[in-house]
C-alpha cells in the first residue's frame, strides 16, 4: 500500500516529502483580496502545482534534474479571507520560520502584495538585500484608493525599506505618471525590456543577496492570459525563461523568490499555470544552492 | 444624432434616462471582497445589464410591460476595493438617498454582505420591516474566520437588528450546525423548498413592508453556475420566477429588493446573467407600485 | 481501404451513404443572419452531427434502432451569407427536391426563420398541414425592426399561410404583448407547458399531416445554454423527449420536422449539441415511417 | 510553523491526516484509457477534492458533521497510462489493502471500468454482496469493439461474478438493444427513474452488504456536463442526493462506494466537480459506520 | 448621491460626460451581419469598454494621460439587425454629425464593412484623404458570394473612391489571388510586415489627412483569438502598439480612426478586448490634437 | 439538388471528392490512448477540418491555390479505442494502401505515436528516407512507464529503424536527461530553434525522400494552447509557417507528412485548430508534386 506516497500527485513535481533535508521550501500564498480588476489568484498555487505534472523533471537549459535537488512543498499558507493586515502578518511569520531553518523560500501567489511581507522578513536576515522585480506594472504607488496595503503598492514599500537604489525593475509598461517619475528618479528602472538590461545589470550585483519576484503578467497576455491585470505589449515566455537562466548563471546569491498573479478563472487552456510551473522549475533548479 | 440616448445599450433594458420621474432605482453593488471561495461577483451588475437585452420588455406572467413603468438605472456604486467597512458605509449612504427620494431601491450584487447596509437603511424608513430571504446558504454566522463583516453573516446581523421573528428564509440547504440550530429556533425557517412554504407564509405578512433578497445560488448550479459558492440540490428557475410572482401578487408592500452573487467568470454561457436579468425584470414589473 | 466509408464520422450517427433507399433526409441549414442577440447557429448542424457520436443507435424509449431505418445525411445546404431573401429561396428549393423524392425532410438549424420556407414547401405537398411548434418564443411578429424576414416572424407567416387555426404552440414564455394577444385569439396556444397540453391536443390531429418544429430554447437554459436567445423558466430535457415520444405514438402523420437554434459558441460543454442530437435521433426513430 | 497541516488544502474537505484511526479511506482512481467519446476523467479526483472546499462540513440533510467522522484521503492511486490490464490489477491490490485494514473504500473516478476490480475485491470479503448501480448507461456489454476491459462492460462482469440477481440498476437510459434485453431478463432493472424504485427495493436488501456505484452521468447533463458520455433526460441533483440519503437511512450495510466519470475538461463552471463533491460528502456522512 | 457620475463604469476609461468640449468622439458600431465565419463582433464595443478598466489612464509610451484630453463616449449606434444597406446608411449619418461638430470620430467595431461608410463621410470633409489599413486580410474583393456590401469588400470600395494610390495596406497575409494581384498593382501594399514599411512610408504622407483603420486580426491569433477570421502568422501586440506610436509621432494629420472585429464569444480570457482597449487608449492619446 | 456535393462542408477546404485523380490523401488519425497528461487529440482531425473553412484557398506565401491541386480527404481512420497495438496496425495498413496508389499521405493526429506506423510503411517504399521532426518533446524514450508503444517513444523507434543519422529534430525543449544525451550523440539534433538550423540542413538532404512530422506543440502554448503537453518557450506561428515554406522550396522530395497533437478540449478559441489547418494548407500546396 502506497499510503506514504499518498499526496505525491498534489505537490509540485518532484517535491520531497521530508522537510528537514530540503534546501528550498515551496509554498502557496492564496491571497487576492486587494485585487481591483479580476480576482481569483487565490487558486493560483493549486493549479500551478497541478500543471507542473506536464513537465519533465529535467531542464535541458540548465542540464539539471529535479531529482538532484531536495525541496519540500509546504502547501498553501492558511490566510484570513478579506483581511490584508492579518494576511500580511501570517505570510511574514511563515517566511520567518523558513528562513530560520536556513532554507530558501520559493513562493507561489496570489496577488503581488504578498511580496511585501516576504521581503520584509528576508531583509531581516540579509541586510544587503537587493530586489529584482519582473512585472508589467510598477506597483510603486504610495496607496491605492487610500489603501496602503494593496496589490499596487508593494514595491514602493520595499523601496522605502531597502532604499530605492536596491530595487531593480524590468519589463514595466504600466503605471501612473507619478510611478514612472518616481521610478526614473529613484530606482534602477528598465521599462518594456527584460533580458538585455538584466544581463547588463547582473555583474554589478555580484556576491549580493538578491530576492527575485516575478509577476506572471510581465509576459504578454498571449503567453499568460490567466492573470488579474493583463497588459498587452509584454515579453515572450522564451525571454522570461532566459531571464531566469541569466540570474541562475550570474554570481548573485538568490536568497528567495516568488512568482505571483496566476488567476485560473481566466486560464481555460491552463497555459498560464503551465508557464508558471516551468518558471518555478527553472527557479528551483537554477537558484537552489 | 442620438447622443442623448447614447448610453441606452449600457443600462438595464427599458430604463428611463431621467431619475426624477422614476419610481424605482436599479443600482449595481460591485463588491466581492469577503467572498471565500470564488470571487468575481464585482462584475455581476454589468453582465446582468448586458444580458437583459436578450429579454422582451413584456412579461406574459404578469401581463405587464416595462414601458408602463418608470425606473432609472443608476449604474454601479463606486466602492473602495478590499475595504468592507468603507464599502458598507458607501452602500448605506447611497440607499439612504434613494429612500429619501421616495423611490424603491433594487440592487444587483455583488456579494451578499451588501444586503446588510441596505436593510439597515430600509429599516430606518420602515420600522415594521420583514425580510424574505431566498438562498442556498443561511448566512447566519456571527462571524466568518473572525470577521464580522462577511458574506456569511448578513442575515445574522439583520436578524439582530429587526428581531429574528421578522426574518423568513427559504431554500436554505447549506450552513453550519450552529446556523441551522439558530435558524430553527429563532427565525421563520423553510429549508430546501421555496414556493410551497412561501405561499403559506405570505398571507401572514399582509400589509407589512417587506424587503426581498435573492441570492442567485438558491437556484441549483445547473440553472446558475456563475456564482461564488454553488450548492447542488437547489430549485429550478421556474420555481424562482413563480416565487417572485407569488410575492408580487400577495398583499405585502415590497419596499426594496436585491439579487446578488452573480459571478461572470464562472458563467461562460451567460445563463446565470440571463436568469438574473429575468428575475430582476419580474421584480421591476411585480414589485413597483 | 475504407475510402468508401470515409465520411462516416462526419454525418449523423448511423446515416446511410446512399440517398435513394433513404426514407428520411437529414440536412443542415447553416443560417443565422437575422439573429439579434447571439449569432452563431450557422455552426449548429456540424456540432450536432459530431455530438451524435456520443449516443447509442438504440432508443430504449421507442425500442427501435437506427440500424432498422434508412436515412441519408445530405450535409449543410450552401447559403449566401447575410442574405435572408436568397437563403430562404435556397432552403425552399432544397426541401422541394426532398419532397419530390417522397422523402421526409428533417432539418437542423440554424435560426428559426428557416422554418418558414420549409413549411411553405411542405404545405404545397400537404394541403391539410398542421404545425406543432415547441419554443420559448412566440415568433409571431409581423416584422422585427421593420424586417419581415426575421427569426422573430416565421410562425406569423406560417399562420397566415396555413390559417392560424392550424398552428399549435407549446412552451412559449416570451414575446411582445401583441404576440401574446394574437396567439391567444387566433392560434392553439399553450404557453409555459408542453407535455400535458400536447397529449390533450394530439387526438384532435389524428390522421392529419403534421410538421414539427422544435426550437432548442424551449428547454430551460440549464439544459440548452448554447442558443441565441436563452429564456429561463423552460422545460427539462426529459419533458422534451417525452413530447417527441407522444407525437411518435400518436396517430398524426409527421411529414417533416426540424430542430433549430443550436449555437455552439455558447456551448462549451457541448451539452446543447448532445441534447439536440438525442432529440433528432428520437425524431428519426419515432417519425420515420 | 504549520508544516504538519501543510497539505490540508489538497485533500477532501475535513480529511484526517492519520490513516490508522480512519474508518473510511477516500482514494482517487485517475484512469480513463478505455473511454471512447470524451476522455479526461483521469483529472476527476483532483478537481473533486478542490471543489469540496466550497462545501460546509455539516450536512443539514443528515444532521451530521464531517468533524464527527474519521476518514483518510489516500490521494490518487498511481496507474500505468494506457494499460487497462495493469491498471485493473493495481486498483484491486489497493482496495484489498484497504479492506484488510477493515476500512471502507470510497473511490473517486476515473472511468467506470474501475468499479470492476473494486467489486471483485469487495466480493472476496463480503460473499453476500449486492451492488446498487446508478447510471445513465447500462454498462452491461460483454465487450466493446472487441475489448473486454472497457468502460462499457464493468456491470456485465460484475453480474457474472455476483450473479445477476444481486445487481440493481437505476436510472439507465442508454444502451444497446442487447443490454436492455439482458437487463430486463436477468438483473433488477429500473430504467429512467432512481428514487421511487430505489425506495421500494431497499427493504428487500435489509442486512445485506451492499456496494454503491454512482456514475455522475446518471444526472442530466444540465447538472453534470463535465463527463465523458453525457446523456440527456437524466435525473436532477436533488434526486441523486435523496437517493444517497435513502440508502443511508435504510438497513443495508454499505461496505464500499464510488463515484465515477467526472471529466474536468468539459466542466468550465466546475459545477460537475461540486455536485460530485457533495455526493461524496453525503456518502461519507451517510455510509460510514 | 452620485447619479451624475452614474454611468462612469460603462464608458471607455476616462471618458468625459459632456459632448461639447470633447475633441474626440468614441462610438461603437455593433454590426456583424456580413461575417462569414464566426459572427459576434456586434458585442465587441461593449466588451472593449469594459476591458478598458484594467488599464491605467497614463501611457508611458507617449507620456500622456487621458486626464489631459477631452473625449466623449457616445455609446453604440443603434443599427437594424441583418440589414447591411440600412446599417451602412446609419453609420454614415452618425459620422457625418461627428465631423460637422469638428470632432474626430474613433470607432469600435463590429465587422470591417463599417469602415466603408465611415471613410466615405470622412472623405467628404477631407478631399486629400489617405487610408492606412492594418489587417490580416486584404478586404479588396469586388464582391463576396455576389454581395457587394460585405466584410470582404470595404477596402476595394475605398480604393475606388479615393483612388488606390491613396490606400496603404500593412500586415496582409490572406486573400484571393485576385486580391493580391490587385493590391500589388494598384495600392501601396506591404504584406506580412507592419512596423518597418510603415516607418518608411510615413514621411511621404507628411501633412496629409489620414484615416487609420485597424483590424484586430492583424495580430496573430495568439494575441487576439477573439475575432471572426483568425489568421495565424501575424504580428505581436508590441509591434501593433509601436505602429500606433509611429503614426502618432509622424507628421500626418489623423482625422479619424477605428479598430474592428473584436468578437467576445471567442475571447474567454478577455485578452482580445484588453489589447483592443489599449490600442484605442494609445490612439486617443496619440491621435487627438 | 446538391446531394453530390453534400459533404463539402465536412472535409478539408478545397478537397476533391474523387480519390482517383488525387495526388495527396488527407486522413485523420483519431488516436490518443497513450497520452499521459491531457487526452483529447482523438477529436483533433475533425476540428482541424472545420477550422480550415476560415482560410482562403490561396497561399500568398507560395503563390499557389488549392484549386490548382487535386487531393482527397479520406476522413478519419476507424481505430479500436484504447488498443495501441491494433491501432498501430490499422494505421500502417491504411498508409500502405495510400502509398500503393502512388499518392502522398498527409495525416492529421491524434497523438504522436501514430507517426511510428506511418514512417514504417513509408520506409518500405523509400529506403533512403530521412525524417524531419518539429516538436517540443524529443519523443526518444525507449519506453514510457514500461510501455514501448507510447506517445513518448515514436522517434526512438524511427531512429532504430532508419538509423539515427537519418533523423533530424528541431525545436526540442523538453525530455529526460537520457533523451537529450541520446539525441546529442546519435541524431541530427537542433534544440530550441527551428528555422535557422533547418535552412542550414536542407541543402544536405537534396534529392532525398523526406517525411515531415510536426507536433503542434513545437509552437509556444500562446500559439497552440490546445494540445496534450504544452511546453512554454516555443516558436511562433510565423516561424513554423516559414519552416514549411523552406522545406517546400528546398530540393528534398517530401513523400509524406503529418501534423499531430491538436486537442480541441483545450482550445476554446479554436486558435490551435486554425493554425494547424493553415500549416496543412501550406503542406498541401508546398509538398504536393
Amino acid at each position: 500500500m502506497r499510503f506514504d506516497e499518498a499526496y505525491s500527485g498534489n505537490v509540485f513535481i518532484g517535491a520531497n516529502p521530508q522537510l528537514e533535508q530540503a534546501q528550498t521550501v515551496i509554498y502557496g500564498i492564496p491571497m487576492d483580496w486587494t485585487v481591483s480588476f479580476r480576482p481569483g489568484s487565490r487558486f493560483g498555487p493549486k493549479r500551478v502545482r497541478e500543471a507542473s505534472l506536464v513537465l519533465e523533471e529535467f531542464s535541458p537549459y540548465l542540464s539539471r534534474d529535479l531529482s538532484e535537488f531536495n525541496y519540500f512543498d509546504a502547501g498553501d499558507i492558511p490566510l484570513p479571507f478579506g483581511n490584508p493586515e492579518k494576511s500580511v502578518h501570517e505570510i511574514g511569520a511563515f517566511v520567518d520560520q523558513v528562513l530560520q531553518k536556513k532554507k530558501m523560500p520559493l513562493g507561489i501567489g496570489g496577488e503581488h502584495l504578498v511580496t511585501w511581507p516576504i521581503v520584509r522578513e528576508v531583509h531581516k536576515h540579509y541586510k544587503q538585500l537587493a530586489v529584482i522585480h519582473l512585472d508589467a506594472h510598477a506597483d510603486l504607488r504610495t496607496d491605492y484608493e487610500g489603501e496602503i496595503l494593496s496589490h499596487a503598492t508593494p514595491l514602493r514599500k520595499i523601496a522605502q525599506l531597502l532604499g530605492p537604489e536596491n530595487v531593480y525593475q524590468f519589463g514595466i509598461r504600466s503605471g501612473t505618471k507619478e510611478e514612472f517619475e518616481y521610478a526614473r528618479e529613484h530606482i534602477h528602472f528598465y521599462p518594456y525590456e527584460v533580458l538585455r538590461p538584466l544581463k547588463e545589470v547582473l555583474p554589478s550585483l555580484k556576491g549580493r543577496p538578491v530576492y527575485v519576484t516575478v509577476d506572471i503578467d510581465v509576459l504578454d497576455p498571449a503567453f499568460a492570459p490567466g492573470t488579474g491585470t493583463p497588459e498587452p505589449g509584454g515579453i515572450h515566455s522564451g525571454e522570461l525563461l532566459e531571464a531566469i537562466h541569466a540570474i541562475a548563471r550570474s554570481e548573485v546569491e538568490v536568497v528567495g523568490a516568488d512568482l505571483v498573479e496566476v488567476a485560473p478563472a481566466y486560464d481555460p487552456t491552463e497555459q498560464t499555470a503551465v508557464v508558471a510551473a516551468k518558471v518555478i522549475r527553472e527557479m528551483l533548479l537554477g537558484f537552489s544552492r
